[in-house]
């Protein structure tokens, strides 16, 4: 049969490998499984969210409320920014795709990092289009604007801030430096499922939806349930812009793309500011003990505004087969190989999980 | 901003109005709001399936298994198919998209009945395929072969079986007996969301979709949660075809796209039977009172095959004004005038709703 030839050379997305998995694989029992790999809140599911899931349980079987009225009003008020501004999705991955399609047949091609999130390149082969990528595997601000200006095809600049999977950052400043020198018809978006560690670790850094899109009409702000906020699970994200590019993106939007249950718990999540404090403040003193770590045993990092932390191995170890190792020990991280990179991204978890995987990992890089 | 010229034209769907919303615009209470509008199970969530959600709301914060490891074997043997027969979605509308998706590109267009699942065109649209339709709003196989002999661009059929809005369906045989004129390079979409109640009207309707793709190499069956196994709320839903098609589908699967509670609430779904056949059984004993009522008031239906029913009002009454009328008295049903038809469609109720409905109905009627 024939198929979209656009779709020809696609290897679908990976993502990090479930418990359940290795328990299956490797015969290891659940409870002997750390997974460090998909940068989930290891604080778990908080109390009050838990319970609102609980309390709606008895609702699966009626359609979420499309218009999504209360989450809506709880992401206004927390933002400070209208109704008619905010597009919510299936995950900020949903609203990645929405804004990639949005430009779809434009003949507009896309600029990102050299190393950043997978998902934009595959949904951009998914609609044919082409996608540049700076020298830099960071964000390197002088590198984005040259490749600008030499391909005026680029319709579409992602700025992954803090940068998944490599942890980076940028001063605020800086961004709205470079936001000054696009085109106006040029759509930026500004990936901010990380930013609540950033603007924890650095005010400087911190990216603010309201103040972004007052000043720029051409960027799509894109936060996520799924980080701080410990919903990975239910799949929530959002994008905040000025409206005529949200009901652009709304075009797009399946209905029911969120679930009855994942509004619930987002707005319980939204509402319990405890927990995403105390998640804040347990990775970053937690981060510590990585850092040390990497300097005692001689290993290169970037420095993370995120909870995560990418070491960067010498020669002397490949990060397959590192990876592999710890696999077998029950341990899940992150290997960046297929990213082009001799390196490892670990999720930063509790202190119990860090004992096991500090001890594990010094093991392994010894062996 | 320049966008997808495809966008265009586009307004979103519009699912039925959820009971919140009736709440906010019409000050009724919740109690007093009868929601027949979005063929939701009105036997509510199973308990089992309330359990499992309730036993599993501690996991919001992990991401779901992508490989569906679980839920992918239940179905496997359910349908008596292999795991890599079937793609799960978020819906069974949302494999619809994969679909469409799958063909953009190879200058295909769709073909449907002439009044059907509002979603094939808005998809289609999107990604600028062109749509045929049947002169008959329901489904005329006849009409089908002759227009798709007519347009060699064809290259997917949607067949609506039973057909949403409408509730026809169409007997087995007729289906292969169509199915083996169709050249092997048009992809035909059997969309089955209401097959359980076609089976359980009448085993001479009921498509299987194992036989189905035995038999049929460019098949793809569609199945649902939402409907039978009460689920609308969680969206999940799944394609059933040959491998070289759901391939070909994953490769525009987002990943995580199934929620960790919907994997879990589906698993728990499909296991309890005694709930679908409770569920079917109250349906079809319901059904007939519309039935009635129906004659008793000169009112025209179409042979439901599903769990609503469809009127088709008199001239003297615009279906508009009718479903208004009904929703200032906080029953909401489905008003077909945007599908050109002057009807309304019912989602078959408790006896309690059916009795609330039927009694505010008739005084409309004669208002």
């Amino acid at each position: 049969m024939q198929f979209n030839p656009n779709l020809a050379d696609i290897t679908p997305y990976e993502g990090g490998k479930p418990i359940e998995l290795v328990v299956r694989e490797y015969g290891i029992t659940p409870e002997e499984v750390v997974k460090l790999a998909s940068n989930e809140n290891p604080l778990g599911t908080s109390a009050k969210v838990a319970d609102a899931i609980r309390a709606n349980a008895h609702k699966a079987h009626l359609y979420p409320d499309d218009s999504m009225y209360t989450l809506k009003n709880a992401l206004s008020r927390h933002f400070g920014v209208a109704r008619d501004q905010i597009v919510i999705g299936a995950g900020s991955d949903q609203v990645i795709e929405f804004a990639i399609r949005a430009k779809a047949g434009t003949g507009a091609a896309i600029l990102t990092a050299g190393i950043t999130f997978a998902m934009y390149e595959i949904y951009a082969k998914q609609v044919g289009i082409q996608v540049f990528k700076t020298p830099s595997p960071t964000h390197d601000l002088q590198q984005f604007l040259d490749l600008y200006r030499k391909h005026p095809d680029i319709g579409i600049i992602f700025l992954c801030l803090p940068n998944n999977p490599l942890g980076e950052s940028l001063p605020t400043q800086e961004v709205y430096a470079f936001l000054e020198k696009i085109d106006p018809d040029t759509l930026v978006v500004v990936d901010g499922a990380y930013q609540e560690y950033a603007a924890a670790k650095d005010p400087a850094y911190a990216i603010d939806p309201k103040t972004l899109i007052e000043r720029f009409a051409n960027v799509l702000y894109l936060g996520t349930f799924s980080k701080a906020y410990a919903l990975g699970g239910m799949r929530v994200g959002y994008g905040i812009a000025r409206h005529e590019i949200i009901s652009t993106l709304y075009k797009l939007r399946p209905p029911f793309n969120v679930t009855t249950l994942s509004l619930v718990a987002a707005e319980a999540a939204l509402n319990d500011e405890a927990f995403v404090a105390k998640s804040l403040d347990l990775n970053f003193q937690q981060m510590e003990r990585y850092r040390t770590f990497a300097q005692e045993h001689a290993i290169d990092f970037i420095e993370s505004y995120t909870n995560f932390i990418t070491f960067i191995l010498p020669p002397s170890h490949k990060a397959s087969e590192i990876a592999q190792n710890l696999l077998k020990k029950g341990i899940i991280i992150r290997d960046l190989t297929g990213y082009g990179l001799n390196g490892v991204r670990i999720t930063i978890g509790t202190p119990e999980q860090n004992d096991r995987f500090l001890n594990l990992f010094d093991e392994v890089l010894k062996a």
